[in-house]
């Protein structure tokens, strides 16, 4: 061991033993450890001997220091920010250029990496780009790979990448899993926390570019003058990163903080506050990112108090918004309480007839599924459905109905799921990927929107599985077309560990993971099951509740006769808001996907299911396998042990011991509940549960206190 | 400069580097640098040598843990935990010995530290007397104390000196101001957050040996059997520690979780109940310390629901934990709302004639004021007036009324000031210090409960001076007669710097703080003229709220006579609930110290005070050279910029700049209200605000909203 060798190692030793945890998971995937392997990073070692950077804006800066601390800390060297290299070799080259023909194809951020005799060239048409690059880089040594010959050149396919912090003023997180706001609204503007930045760098690493700081059922507050300021201090930190903040509001504000007596939005005072609100936020924000609206939704006030409709109220906002670069978001996630109707048709009965209502800077955002992010949805409806509208896609990154931050639930198979269907809008092959990106319609704007997970725990999610959800959301937005375990193994070596073996084991039980949580709790199709109010555990037998759509018995429709809800002509025909293609795959209950049977099809205990099954043995199947399988994550999480950080290890075994609990919790709830309807015995070779539905019910009756 | 010398440096240099940020406040007080003066080092080096420890307690291993962690990391040395020291020389030797005659008056708690042939030995009667001697020591080294020839023998005053947190089940902390609540249930007991230990050892540093986990405003889920294995798990972690856990308890559970149709305290049922709870709860946790009560209080379920009395709830409670050693502290905070009433003679009328009713196991917990944790109040009636019941003094940590997160108020001198009044309760020296330690009514229990400000924010308390509140609240809990300004240089030392002169600018301006809080906040004994609600800000103008006596017109009373509460026999004659010696001093408007005039007189706004001014203008005196004063504040932490971590320094600098402008936001407020009663000009020298009592109301307003 040379001297230099012997040094390293035992300042690491210090480092470690004064840090006192090895890792604490506050540095999500940006880890820059040094890498082990000597040849390995001898190689690097040679290729990234300075960075040069022309420029001085703070993006370029934010791309330079980026990779001087990535590259020492992997590299064990200092890694030297320069101006013009002048012919030197063996560095990386930051180059703006927006009359490069190669360069042309680019767009605002899409970015190239290139090997250019011997220098790493990482260009693209703005400083953003070249950000983008810097951070693609390093991912390319963060997970080893070969950067002699490199060329790669990336182009996001949506427009509009954005995380939605459903955070309130209080510091409180709606559905928030994993800590306290990262945002003190109390502090700003003059304490600037420095989680802020680390919060940008995260995001620039994955490629999201906006994120709308507060909660959808929005304090009118975020709009007044002196939390603008706050915001303003916000937008300053994420700026350089490439990031634009975006308000949710309050539909009432012109009411609340502005004394008018409407928020009639064709009310002419109406449109002026709004239009000199907006004025005042471009002056205080100039490159604010928009507005995003939850209206006449849960509560909500909204367009229809004033006989207006969804349109008018969309509009009236981007009439505001003339003369800025910003966006409307309108949120689709409406539904009247009908305990006749369908909740699945609530959405395009109010959206349908408004396509070619909406202004040009208005977007409709739509969740994935039609009710409301549960484990399992077919594809929303509006998606192909509103060609004169472009579409946001969002998803939910907190697991409010995924079993919080005790069960890992890698969402990737999920979002690509939606993403893949293909709704046969403009015939085969109009995936809602493509729905969304616009390419489907020909739309000039397009978005993708996830609810964050993220909180001020230290971690940033709570789960440590969940920083995954973080990054593959980045991920997705920017390519929609990368494969979830790709990304899974992409995440885990930057994550968790380079060792292949490893990688493997745990990309490929991440894969599984959603999988296994929709066995263990809501499985054929069910859905909407899970415990009233806070949405933890199971709560089948839920019959009354504020709404008759937040019941359980609404979506379930158990009988004695059999389970599931029609949603085929025979019911509430749902199923006619699809194109013919899709309705020829779900209409039959013969040979529906098993994974969407209950969605749509009301099917007796006893009838036999592609499986071979019937249905109710299919059923305890699924229920009984899915809870099983936590076993199995945790075998193989226990596999890894050896290449995994000891404290994260042991916070995920730990985590998956209580998510193994909840399993058996929500197994034993629905079997037993549903059996008071399906009067059938538990099949061999699965043990009834030890407890009795009145046990499993006053475990969540706990849950339900105050 | 040696090799070695230069391999250190070389290492805390990369340590710096790799952390990132050199200080982000999580390791509070327990820090354990390198001491930078080589000489000294030298000192302590020879007589920290090894530690000696004879025995296998988990209590002892964690003295001998933290003993080699700190002093490993102060001195820069390997620190061997070694078993029998065998005569060697030059090291820290750990002796629990309940024989020896010096141990004799240490009681279960107290230690000594003394030199002893070249060994330093800590010595105590139990594991956990060692344990603070441990602490005790370090605190030595931290401070730079020679420890040749030291001796130091300590013994607590007061017997349980807990932590309340107000943390509720859903992760949020009522009055908290430092994020979420550090207290994971969802995933207790399979996860134990490494945090715990870490707050556990903070705690056992100052003295604090019992926590109460949750709100007083009780979720019934804390004493499910589901829940109790959690707070088990809590439990486990503490007690190496010599912390106990605590309950808040609802007070209908037997309804609710139990059941039953009644939660009277006399019925046999709810009685054998809460027997059978209580034998559970040890039986989960064997050292289980009591419950804390809140009871027909603001909305809370009580005994008075069934006629009976606090004395009735309170003793049933007490009977449930004969057999174990648990007591139960039965807050005295309750006020009926009655808009010709005084709330501050509330508790004195339902507690005084309770008086030697309780049973033995019971204590009454008193906040340190009759109102509520407001910046400055007389001490509260009940003590002293109370001789056959031991009582508990309740402070608040956090900062409810005293600026959230981003006012420094360091409440050592606060909580001084409530011990050292002197109630005259068994003639002059009668001290609430010396009623609640016992010593006044020869009390066999005595307690002190300190509100937590902690959260699970980074730095635990939000404001980096929070944590010296934290760190006094445990001292004074030891020992009541610490002076607050030692206590804050003994802080700053171990947190800050150890500068002695930064080390007395900033100890000298702690012990500011609050003086300079009471001055631009509610000066001159006003009080509770604060936001409604949330507490955040000035409202002195609130006329209306849910109830009379959570509006500011109730305490204020201003007219266009004058200004106060008139609490004589021509007003509420709440004085008369204080001994003769009291009344006398605080029973004259001329005659009265200032800081509690308007607590106890209505006084005209031209009447001359003791200060020589009118009472108008002392009043614009005090708001205006309280708003200045934080500008001092500022000029004198810029002072020792060059002696603390920069990114601390820039934190509470930072902070501070809030401070001044939510200072002047009070000033301002409160002037030009008060004007419109006084109507007299704001005297010279002072400037009149700048903007109008509607811009300020407004400003308020704004908080007020969702």
């Amino acid at each position: 061991m040379s001297l230099r060798t012997c040094l390293l190692l035992l300042c690491l030793f210090v480092c470690a033993a004064t840090r006192g945890v090895a890792d604490d998971g506050y540095r999500l995937w940006l880890k820059y450890d040094l890498i082990g392997d000597a040849g390995q990073r001898k190689q690097y070692q040679q290729a990234a001997q300075f960075v040069s950077v022309s420029g001085q804006s703070a993006t370029l800066k934010a791309a330079a220091d980026e990779l001087q601390t990535g590259l020492s800390g992997l590299l064990g060297q200092p890694v030297p920010v320069i101006g013009d290299a002048k012919g030197r070799k063996g560095g990386i080259i930051l180059r703006v250029d927006a009359q490069a023909p190669d360069n042309a194809g680019l767009g605002e951020e899409g970015y190239r990496l290139y090997d250019d005799k011997n220098n790493l060239v990482i260009t693209g048409r703005r400083d953003v780009a070249v950000l983008y690059g810097a951070f693609a880089l390093l991912r390319q040594v963060q997970t080893r790979q070969l950067l002699e010959g490199l060329k790669i050149s990336s182009v996001p396919k949506i427009q509009r990448r954005l995380l939605n912090h459903w955070d309130n003023p209080n510091g409180t997180v709606e559905r928030g899993y994993a800590g306290s706001s990262i945002w003190k609204w109390y502090e700003l503007p003059e304490v600037v926390d420095p989680r802020y930045r680390d919060y940008a760098r995260a995001n620039a690493s994955v490629g999201i570019n906006g994120a709308v700081l507060n909660n959808v059922n929005a304090s009118p507050r975020l709009l007044t003058t002196e939390y603008l300021h706050k915001v303003a201090a916000v937008a300053g930190v994420l700026r350089p990163y490439g990031q634009r903040v975006y308000l949710s509001v309050f539909w009432a504000a012109p009411k609340v903080i502005g004394g008018l007596p409407t928020a009639d939005p064709l009310d002419p005072q109406v449109r002026q506050w709004w239009k000199a609100k907006t004025d005042e936020i471009y002056q205080i924000i100039p490159d604010f990112g928009g507005f995003l609206v939850k209206a006449n939704s849960e509560g909500e006030p909204g367009p229809q108090d004033y006989g207006r409709n969804h349109a008018d109220g969309a509009n009236m906002l981007a009439a505001a918004l003339e003369g800025h670069d910003g966006l409307v978001m309108w949120r689709a996630f409406v539904y009247k309480a009908d305990p006749k109707g369908d909740r699945f048709k609530a959405a395009s009965a109010e959206f349908l007839p408004l396509d070619g209502k909406f202004a040009p800077k208005v977007l409709v955002q739509v969740k994935n599924g039609p009710i409301d992010f549960q484990a399992r949805e077919p594809f929303h409806p509006l998606f192909g459905a509103m060609p004169r509208t472009p579409l946001v896609l969002e998803v939910q990154l907190t697991q409010e109905y995924l079993g919080f931050a005790t069960h890992a639930v890698y969402l990737a198979p999920l979002i690509k799921e939606c993403l893949d269907s293909d709704t046969y809008a403009q015939g085969k092959g109009s995936t809602v990927a493509r729905v969304v990106d616009g390419s489907v319609d020909q739309h000039a704007v397009s978005g993708m929107a996830g609810v964050a997970n993220i909180g001020a725990d230290r971690n940033w999610t709570g789960h440590p599985i969940g920083q995954a959800n973080w990054y593959a959301f980045g991920r997705l937005a920017w390519d929609h077309t990368l494969g979830s375990e790709a990304i899974a193994a992409e995440w885990t070596r930057q994550t968790l560990t380079t060792d292949p073996p490893a990688v493997q084991t745990i990309a490929g039980l991440l894969q599984q993971t959603r999988r296994i949580y929709v066995r263990y709790t809501a499985p054929l199709g069910l859905h909407h099951i899970m415990g009233e109010g806070i949405h933890y555990g199971p709560q089948p037998w839920l019959e009354r509740s504020a709404r008759p759509d937040w019941t359980a018995i609404y979506y379930h429709r158990a009988d004695s006769v059999g389970l599931g809800f029609d949603r085929t002509a025979t019911g509430s025909n749902a199923l006619a808001l699809y194109k013919p293609e899709v309705q020829q795959l779900w209409g039959n209950a013969q040979t529906i996907a098993p994974d969407y049977l209950l969605w749509f099809h009301h099917v007796p205990w006893r009838q036999r299911l592609r499986t071979g099954r019937t249905l109710w043995d299919e059923l305890c199947t699924r229920y009984y396998t899915g809870a099983d399988s936590v076993l199995w994550l945790q075998r193989q999480w226990a596999q890894v042990q050896p290449k995994v950080d000891p404290a994260l290890h042991a916070d995920v075994t730990a985590r998956l011991q209580t998510q193994y609990k909840e399993a058996l919790w929500w197994r034993d709830a629905c079997v037993l509940y549903f059996q008071t309807y399906a009067r059938r015995p538990i099949p061999a070779p699965f043990a009834p549960p030890q407890r009795t539905l009145a046990d499993v019910k006053r475990l969540v009756d706990i849950y339900q206190l105050r």
